[in-house]
C-alpha cells in the first residue's frame, strides 16, 4: 500500500513462548498504529536472553519504520531489555537522573526503599528519549526508531498512548468486509483475478470456525486500503461474484 | 536446560499482525510440546508474502529442532505457505495423489466441485511426509524437520495431535510457582542470587495486574526446569527470601 509507514513488534519474554501467558499488546499496538497509518509487518517473540533480543532489534530496526517492544523492563534478573537494547545501539546503559529522581519521589512517599535493582528502571541506553506519561511513574523511551514499553498491558497502554503522539502519520489504512455462505474453493479464481485487477488492495480470506462470534457467515473476506473508493468497488465484485455463485453475501 | 529440545513457531497470515485475529495457536502448541520435553524458543509472525516466508523458515529451520508453521494452507489466493515451504528448501510444490483421492471423494459424496483452486490444497513441496488424521479431510505434512499446519485453531489441533507421536521426546519441562505479596524492586537482589547459584533453571519474576485472573498475589514467580527436586529447594529458597523479607508468600 502506497504511502503507508511500516513497523514491527517485538514481545519479550520466556511466558509468552511457554504459553503462560497470552499476548495481549501486539493486537493493541497494531490497532493503534494502523490509526495513524502504520502497517505491523513483522512481530518476533524471543525469550529473556540478551543475544536474541539484540539480534532481532537489529534485524528488525533497519528493516522497518519504527520498531515497539515490550517487556523485560521491571527490576528482576530476567529484565534484560535495556541492556540488551544498548547493546545493540553499542551504547551504554546508563542512569537516566530525572526518571530516578522521579521514581525515587514516588517511592518516598510510600516509604518503600529504592533499592539497587529497582534503580534498574531508571537506566536507559544512552542518547534514549524519555517518553513520560502523566499516568504512569517509570516512562517509555525511544532510541532512534525502536520504542521500548513495559509488558504489563495496562501499563504498555499509558506508554504507548504517550508514544503515538510523537509517530510520523501515514495514509490512513481502510478496512471492509464482505460475509458470504460460500466455500472458499468455489470462489477462489474469482477472488484471484479481483485481487490481480486491484494491486494496491490487500484482500483476506478467512473461513470461520462454526461457533466464531465474528460472523454468523462461513467466510470473512477482509479488504484493506488506503482509498476508500476503490474498497468498495472490490467489495461490490466480491459481493458480485459470490451471488453470481448463487451465494448468499453481505458488506459489512 | 540440559536434554530439551528447541522449536520455533512460524505464524503466518496479514490478520494477526492488523490485530483482526488474536492469535489462539502459539500458546496451545507451546503445552503441547513442553510435555513432550520441546521448548519454544521463538516465535514469528509474517505476512501472506512468501519472500517473508521463505526468509523465516530458513532463518527459524536452521536454528532449532523444530519448525511449526501454521496458517496459509486453504484455496484462496492469499494462501501461500505451501509455495513458500517448497522454495525456501529448493524443491517444486507437487500434488499428492493420495490426498488429491481422499478431498476429491469427501467433496464428491457432498456433491461439491473440486475447482483447481481447492486442488491447492492437495498440494505440498516434493519430499513432504503427509501426516494423516482420521479426524481432518486436509492433512498437515512435514518437511525435513518444519511441519505445517493450518490456521484455524480447531483443524490445527487435529493436525498436531496426529504430529505430536512423532516427534522427538526431549527431557520433560517441569515448572513450579511462588506467589508472593513483594515489591519486585525488594527482592529482586535475593532473587538474582539464587538464580546465579541455579543455573540449570530458569526463575521469571512476573507482576501481576490487580484484575489479574492468575494470583491474588501482586507477584508470581515461575521456576522452570528439568529436575523435580532442583525446582523444589529453589522455591524454598525464593520462600524464604520472602518471608525473611517480611512478605507473605505461598509455593503454587
Amino acid at each position: 500500500m502506497k504511502n503507508t509507514l511500516t513497523a514491527a513488534v517485538l514481545l519479550i519474554g520466556d511466558e509468552l513462548l511457554s504459553g503462560s501467558i497470552q499476548d495481549e499488546n501486539l493486537g493493541h499496538i497494531a490497532k493503534m498504529l494502523e490509526r495513524r497509518g502504520i502497517r505491523v509487518r513483522e512481530t518476533r517473540i524471543v525469550p529473556d536472553v540478551e543475544a536474541e533480543i539484540v539480534d532481532a532489534v537489529n534485524a528488525l530496526r533497519t528493516r522497518y519504520d519504527y520498531v515497539f517492544t515490550t517487556g523485560g523492563v521491571g527490576p528482576t534478573h530476567d529484565d534484560i531489555t535495556s541492556d540488551s537494547i544498548a547493546t545493540a545501539f553499542g551504547v551504554k546503559n546508563v542512569v537516566q537522573q530525572d526518571v530516578f529522581a522521579l521514581i525515587q519521589s514516588y517511592l518516598d512517599k510510600k516509604g518503600v526503599a529504592f533499592t539497587p535493582a529497582a534503580q534498574r528502571m531508571a537506566y536507559a541506553p544512552e542518547g534514549a528519549e524519555i517518553i513520560y506519561s502523566e499516568q504512569s511513574i517509570v516512562p517509555g523511551y525511544r532510541v532512534a526508531n525502536v520504542f521500548v514499553m513495559a509488558g504489563v498491558p495496562r501499563i504498555m497502554k499509558i506508554m504507548l498512548d504517550a508514544i503515538i503522539e510523537s509517530l510520523d502519520i501515514g495514509q490512513e489504512i481502510l478496512s471492509r468486509e464482505v460475509h458470504a455462505n460460500v466455500s472458499e474453493g468455489e470462489i477462489a479464481a474469482a477472488l484471484e483475478a479481483i485481487q490481480h485487477k486491484y494491486t494496491d488492495v490487500a484482500i483476506g480470506s478467512y473461513p470461520q470456525d462454526p461457533d466464531s462470534k465474528r460472523s454468523n457467515y462461513r467466510v470473512v473476506f477482509v479488504v484493506r486500503g488506503t482509498q476508500s473508493q476503490e474498497l468498495s468497488l472490490v467489495c461490490d465484485e466480491i459481493l458480485t461474484a459470490c451471488r453470481d455463485g448463487g451465494y448468499e453475501a453481505v458488506g459489512v
